[in-house]
């Protein structure tokens, strides 16, 4: 173990300032998102290519029980078939190999475990262009923000959860001295000792958008207090977290524990082993991103795992008014297009009351504001480089159908183009579509996933909260962003945040867009919504991941 | 709001302290546990028997939505029924008023908050002689205990599920400033709020035998961290929870709040309330201390809420070697008379190798040392004032009929014996019954509830740990007893303890018993086994029952 006990002294000044930045929830990262060889490394950027691309049509393999087939169904939007075969399991001799490698890991404490994940994240921060090149190719995000979203601001959460979790368990005293008066006579002394212990197995069921941001707090909560990890991959997004599984499996087994305290759990196109693995009775731990359908079935069934999930959502915007217009527009045409629409945290719909709104160009009409969005929109993805940057590629066949057919859902008002995506043959990206309707109408109420969003016309700011918060209670919400130049607006903003569990974004009109969350600072969810039961990295979210046992003895003082 | 922001600090020394113990996990309670006049004034045990004399026979009101009805079924296995007419309500109407009152109390904020929490523990420490007498009239536990346990220990529990809560709370910050490099250009900064947001209303479904103990940790943690509560008392245990419920209001209006925050659901024999209660949309969390049967109907109902419960198990004691003999067998003789059973600590089996032991004493035989402890335990209840102190009644028919049917779970090695109790016509009080069985039976390893234990005879030490182990993971313990003057052994039993999640006691022969749980000190249960999922009090137990919503907007520095 001593090599284990140096990653922890190695990474301790790193982990007090990220223990102080999730109390402080300041600005803080040590992980830089800039994608720039003066920061990574002058080859970093053609190594991490490289890397990627020698990974293409061959087996990925890494440490697990027996082997019982090979799958792989990775499509890059950008380019096709990934051609990547992985190893597949059985989920009981996945989830068997978890539960023996439990007890080593278990008894080495959270000192130890904590110094772990941190070496596991500092050469996960090493290979970000390697894993940004596979986000990109696996989820379809542009390259700069595959980099961020699947690097830097992965291993952001990644730590942000390691903090969490070690605070959670060092505030836990390793033992105690129990000495109670006892009047005239001695007193009654006993030394305790007080242990961290697992609840079992944990399993992370990664989505296909965001396959390391959205597992990293799932799978370093989890380790640091003690269980083993499984990630069910998604059969379209494997690779980053193969790489993922890779570096803690090297990592575990220079620190000397079993590599398979993390595996794989891959499947192709037809087969599924999240099932199987999350009904499985030493499955004690569940998080889960995606959809509904999966969401509500496990918590039907996985009845025996404490779940930690993130399902879908109706995010929305109040525009009561606007203090300037041009930059509130510009923010708000970022925001819809990013990742064409495919943010758990993006906007689905904008309510602007129907007789207009007051601006810094003066009272515009619904229709001048709702004009002025999408003009704005089509300026912005004018230049098909930026556009293809920002909006991404769709990997997902459902959701472009699901553009395809969503016109019918209310008045166009900014129609979806197709364009070819610069530098690659045969891809595409798809502009956001924009539907205008009536806040009565159901279709903005239900998430719409993709690059579709609604402007609502509501009588006025009233109703839209009212819409709003009754939308938040019903359906979920992770976002929920308001304009307005009025402090009492944003106040009964804020009170319906608190009152559906969402979190609020006021006036937003710089460089910081409501879709974004940024680790240390920003809680991602609040669990009081039916978009989610957790918040990363809230208490909550570490707390139920282990239990104390103590034991207790006589002893002298 | 100002007299409860002078609650905060006029408690604030001793929050201070709570938190302190929490985290040192020493010795430390401000309630002290003695009945002595010295301490809680001279007529403070007269006063105490007088007030809870007056409340027999009449009405007991308290704050709440419309009356629909009267029960009260509680009858004193020491003298008869109380005749205390409760309020009965309409479960809908109760929730409706809970939901009412929630707004004003979550944004009150956490200091104010648990500033109420501490004055509502002074004044129920103050009428601990009322409480004590309440509590032995329900429960049947002699005074002596019904008084600590009911009285300054549950208190105890209390003030550290308030310090716990506060400690979670008060670490989330309620503001913070995020100030963002941007290279050569302006920092983006803005300025965030996180509030404290509470799950829902809370329901607690207090137990019969320890109607405050059970009752204090998950009241104080749902209301400190926002969360209005309804307590639905055992019908047999009402006063002791009505009397906390009037504290709780009186306090509540006082500081300028709903006294519906804290609602009483009593029910009669005949009617229950608890089921339409728990399956309530806008009950979030639940806490409940009882059998199986109904905690295993809440994890399968109450499926819109957080279970925190504890439910039945089997605790066991270990007997490897014993170094001093003497002692040991009053230690155990003392944990297994002690309110007859039904504590949810109690051993039910004591596992003790066929070929006897090793003591001070030289080697004994199996037959020696399950004798010396049935003739340990004859002797110490000979006394009938010290046996009716310690064993106090039994008020369910129910534990008397198990009791009266359970000779042939083995061989009868002493005989439960029925003595009329002092100082009460009519009242009885039962003597265990001692069992022999082998390690293979099935009699020990299902929960007897009541003055039933076993002496289980095994073919050596590890064959007891294996038993133990499987018991445990099986069937759930809340505690486990091993006695070795060996290191190793006692090494393998904290082993078992850790995998099973169990609280280990090691060689108890002073005055400490395995049956008692000292708060800010001992973690009562872990949460990770069958009889209980949570843990009084660790961070698990408050984390879930708040979430953090925050806002941010842009600012200047």
């Amino acid at each position: 173990m001593a090599m284990a006990e140096s990653f922890f002294d190695k990474h301790k000044s790193l982990l007090e300032q990220a223990c102080q930045a999730v109390q402080d929830r300041g600005h803080w990262t040590p992980y830089p998102e800039i994608p720039s060889g003066k920061i990574y490394g002058e080859n970093a950027k053609a190594e991490g290519l490289t890397a990627y691309q020698s990974s293409l049509n061959k087996a990925f393999s890494l440490q697990g029980p027996a082997v019982v087939g090979h799958v792989g169904a990775e499509v890059s939007p950008y380019n096709g078939e990934l051609g990547i075969q992985y190893d597949a399991y059985r989920s009981n001799d996945l989830v068997a190999a978890a539960k023996h490698a439990l007890p080593e890991w278990r008894d080495a404490g959270p000192e130890i475990r904590t110094g772990v994940c941190l070496e596991i994240l500092e050469r996960l921060n090493q290979r970000s262009f390697e894993i940004g090149n596979a986000t990109m190719h696996t989820t379809g995000q542009g390259f700069a923000m595959a980099f961020q979203a699947g690097g830097p601001h992965a291993q952001d959460r990644g730590l942000e959860a390691v903090a969490t979790a070690w605070l959670a368990t060092s505030r836990v005293p390793a033992d105690s001295l129990w000495n109670k008066p006892q009047g005239k006579h001695d007193p009654l002394v006993m030394s305790k000792r007080y242990h961290i212990v697992p609840k079992g197995v944990a399993l992370v069921v990664a989505c296909s958008t965001f396959p390391t941001w959205n597992t990293y707090p799932g799978l370093f909560a989890s380790l640091v207090t003690g269980n083993p990890v499984i990630i069910k991959a998604h059969s379209q997004a494997v690779l980053p977290v193969a790489i993922t599984v890779e570096v803690c499996q090297q990592v575990l087994s220079e620190a000397g524990f079993d590599p398979k305290l993390v595996m794989l759990a891959a499947e192709g196109s037809e087969v599924s082993i999240a099932q199987s693995l999350a009904v499985h009775e030493d499955v004690r731990i569940i998080d889960y991103t995606g959809g509904n359908s999966f969401g509500d079935w496990l918590s039907a069934n996985a009845t025996q795992a404490a779940i930690y999930k993130e399902q879908a959502g109706v995010n929305t915007i109040l525009i009561d008014s606007i203090s300037n217009l041009k930059r509130a527009a510009q923010n708000l045409a970022f925001s819809l297009s990013l990742y064409s629409g495919q943010m758990c945290t993006t906007p689905q719909a904008l309510l602007i009351p129907r007789g207009g709104i007051n601006t810094d160009e003066g009272h515009l009409s619904f229709e001048e504001v709702s004009s002025r969005i999408c003009v704005t929109i089509s300026k912005f993805l004018s230049d098909p480089e930026r556009a293809a940057g920002v909006l991404g590629a769709i990997p997902n066949p459902v959701t472009i159908q699901r553009l395809s057919e969503a016109s019918n859902l209310g008045k166009v008002v900014l129609e979806s183009a197709t364009c070819p995506l610069p530098g690659f043959d045969d891809a595409v990206y798809h502009t956001p579509l924009i539907l205008s309707v009536e806040g009565a109408d159901d279709a903005w109420q239900q998430e719409q996933f993709g690059p579709i969003s609604f402007i609502v016309a509501v009588d006025d700011t009233d109703q839209g909260l009212a819409l709003i918060s009754n939308a938040v209670a019903g359906k979920g919400a992770i976002t929920f962003g308001v304009y307005s130049t009025d402090e009492s607006v944003l106040d009964r903003a804020e009170q319906v945040a608190i009152e559906q569990g969402v979190a609020l974004s006021c006036n937003l009109d710089a460089g910081v867009f409501v879709n974004q969350s940024a680790a240390f600072s920003d809680f991602h969810a609040t669990g009081n919504n039916p978009a989610a039961n957790a918040a990363l990295t809230d208490p909550a979210f570490v707390a139920g991941r282990f239990a104390v046992v103590q034991s207790r003895r006589h002893t002298s003082v």
